[in-house]
């Protein structure tokens, strides 16, 4: 089945975009995914389509209308989750990335100005999504990212289906470094265990990186992946293995 | 003087996408920055123009060539401050992307398939920048959000100057939530304070909501931001001058 994907935007021009390119832009000609961008203006009722208006309490900028906008969202809606890209989401994670690309698709919805009316949020059942710490001009970029994220893991559209298995946040850890040819470059060269041929000291070097480089530039992750290896029992039987 | 962004991408067909739009469209066009997208092909020096080869050591996928990769940021060196888009690299933050618009631009540099030769990293003085814990199907995503968040901050790019002071981050703390029109919705009223006309109780509503949400939604921040609120004298001026 197709996983539908339909994004609520003032600038529906900005879609496919890079979207339309390379591996998520073949999945999308071959109909593994279908994309629609829909104009939050188009649901304004006044004769300007207005669809935004001055902050409650005052203050700069403007705030999307939870009337208008709620329109736009009844407009679409096809039974898949409704997402807002917003600052003050719950951070984006491979994991939640990973149930979306399992389910039927999404709804996002690109905030401008300063953002949306809230009540909206709880009147709707919107999931708040932020793709990291920093302020965007508008959740369209957001968007791309989500959807990326989501359409690299439908079935078909990664050429080797087995790379991604090991990749940075699968496991909890970054992803150890990698090396190519060259075998030297400019008087650097490879990790000698890399050339080694023996495939169970590689599985362990490179274990052994990802959690070094974890550890020493992610002490938010290791502090979780560390504590789940000594909860569950499940993540020490993965550990035990890749010793 | 103009703000500089190169990307260094095998797309870069994808450039300026999103950003030949609205505000930072605008900017583009007005000069206030400037975009140039290289393909790091053009840097190949085989006949076949390759730039990637198989991992040494094995496993799935291809990974960019250090001698490639580094041929062409040498040929696109202006002297901008070359990150790597990586899920490895320091989480972005609206710290960093301040840094960033305060001076003469970026050179961004877009992964495919596996990453880069963990060489090229050290030999070229790259830091490393990732836009948030989940996996893309390439940088140039990333690099679109990157540069979307710095041109907003380009004096003259944002309408009214004002808006950004208080927004997510800037303060340490998401943005407090909006309201706007109409004043009831579905039975939903906005908060009556918002709609009391004065400005000391309203600014104390935000700074409490602000707190409350990022407690709530974000225990990390919060942590961070309490601690700093305890220990910097400036922090302390702030949160006096706020209540």
């Amino acid at each position: 089945m197709t996983w539908s994907a339909t994004v609520l935007t003032l600038y529906p021009e900005i879609f496919p975009g890079p979207l339309g390119q390379s591996l998520a832009g073949r999945a999308l000609a071959d109909g593994v995914w279908s994309l629609r961008a829909a104009n939050i203006r188009d649901f304004a009722t006044d004769k300007h389509r207005s669809v935004d208006d001055t902050p409650a309490g005052g203050g700069p900028g403007m705030v999307l209308r939870a009337d208008v906008v709620a329109a736009a969202i009844d407009g679409v809606a096809d039974g898949t989750p409704v997402l807002a890209m917003t600052p003050r989401g719950a951070p984006l994670t491979q994991a939640r990335v990973r149930d979306l690309a399992k389910g039927p698709g999404v709804t996002l919805l690109c905030g401008r100005f300063e953002g949306f009316d809230e009540r909206l949020f709880a009147a709707r059942g919107i999931e708040e999504v932020s793709i990291g710490d920093y302020i965007l001009s508008g959740g369209e970029t957001a968007a791309l990212v989500l959807l990326d994220a989501c359409v690299r893991l439908l079935p078909g559209v990664m050429g080797a289906p087995l790379s991604g298995d090991d990749e940075s946040f699968e496991s909890g850890l970054l992803e150890h470094p990698h090396y190519t040819r060259p075998p030297v470059w400019e008087g650097l060269g490879i990790p000698e265990v890399l050339r080694s041929g023996d495939h169970a000291k590689i599985a362990a070097w490179r274990q052994a990186q990802s959690e070094a480089d974890t550890r020493l530039r992610r002490p938010d992750l290791w502090e979780r992946y560390s504590s789940a290896r000594v909860l569950s029992p499940s993540g020490a039987r993965r550990q035990k293995k890749e010793e």
